[in-house]
């Protein structure tokens, strides 16, 4: 048994394989069939009460990657392991184990596990934000248009 | 050069080696002589604009260890490498890679590098939070009265 705080927080909870936490459900990243994403789980490791942000621990198997999208909040994302390849904006960048990315507000983006290996980062997000936007055919026309986006959101 | 946003945000901030980042100042951990700490060092990886939350790494040295001390804030870590040992509240916890620890308001808290190795970890706090006490003559008495207490905080 864990101990636990006053008001009922898990002070310890210890890290198990596979990047796993004893008392952390691993959650779907989204409802099935609201957004396209494929091969990613989640587990919401801070959240409330007394917390303003959220960290997250987002894990991406090997060719899956997470869902295309935007919105006014900011995510702040550090890689935990592995590689893979994101975009934010209209820039496409390798990314890798601790390198730092700032998605600022509507920013679209994606992270995908290129590497032939999996995918986790931590994501800080504000306990309280908005809902994610999905592009439309003509956000989709324009983000294809920029030299390696189609390459990126095609998985090539 | 790292590409930015409008607002002059650091989309990209690489890993360098030796958990430093590109463009991310290494700090003191705090001001010396305002507290007692040794062989730590901070560095703020995530902080507004947008963002209600901060996330900071601490690189806690073998042998050193944060300061000894209380608030109403939240502390939300993870352990991000290494390994050593933290009081929580009354309790004395062998710590390692990928742990999690909540540390609830008003509970005293410090980690110590005891592992024979650098004890790295991730802090999440509110951006807006209350300053830390240090602990006066009274409330040491009574935390070492609490049987492991003052040997943790004796560093045996």
């Amino acid at each position: 048994m864990s101990p636990t705080s006053d008001d009922g927080l898990k002070i310890f909870r210890d890290a198990q394989s596979g990047f796993r936490w004893a008392g952390v459900d691993r959650l779907n990243y989204k409802e099935e069939g609201s957004a396209p994403f494929k091969s990613i789980s989640r587990q919401v490791l801070f959240s409330g009460p007394g917390l303003a942000g959220e960290l997250r621990y987002f894990k991406i198997e090997p060719g899956g990657f997470s869902t295309l999208e935007r919105h006014e909040h900011v995510h702040a994302v550090m890689i935990l392991h592995g590689r893979g390849t994101c975009l934010v904006r209209e820039m496409v960048r390798a990314v890798e184990t601790y390198d730092l990315v700032t998605i600022a507000p509507w920013s679209w983006h994606q992270f995908r596990a290129t590497g032939g290996e999996a995918l986790g980062f931590l994501c800080l997000v504000n306990a309280e934000r908005d809902r994610p936007q999905l592009p439309n055919a003509d956000d989709l026309t324009a983000l294809r248009a920029i030299p390696g986006v189609a390459e990126f959101l095609d998985g090539k």
